[in-house]
């Protein structure tokens, strides 16, 4: 993947790291998915080790969780 | 400011977060600072807000902490 992804769930601690990931990283060179909607999505931010959102999976597979809004427990409620 | 900052103590888990951050936005756009070495710049840290490295400084100011290295308190001693 040459994309990052930025996995979250719409509380305010993601909006605040959200604009400013793309801000820092540009736009075009990030994927926005929110898990609280797309919950499909869950199992895949899982997988690549994120534990709580906002969390964002460089395009080398590597997760720097930024900040701490919601466990991964809490959003799969 | 026109840079962000990125703060670290020279731990295993802050090595690897600058190594996805410098990837990420930008060897000229982030200065690089190791607060374990250059304990005169601890209060900056403190004072932009960061509880624990690696933490990020946002060009507009914002706080980004990384995963998980060590406490502020840790790195002081």
């Amino acid at each position: 993947m040459s994309k990052s992804i930025f996995y979250h769930a719409g509380c305010s601690v993601c909006v605040s790291a959200e604009r400013d990931i793309v801000d820092l990283i540009g736009n075009d060179k990030v994927e926005i998915v929110n898990i609280g909607e797309e919950r499909e999505r869950i199992s895949e931010a899982e997988k690549a080790g994120i534990e709580s959102v906002p969390a964002l999976v460089t395009p080398i597979g590597n997760v720097l969780h930024l900040n701490f809004g919601a466990s991964i427990t809490d959003v799969k409620g």
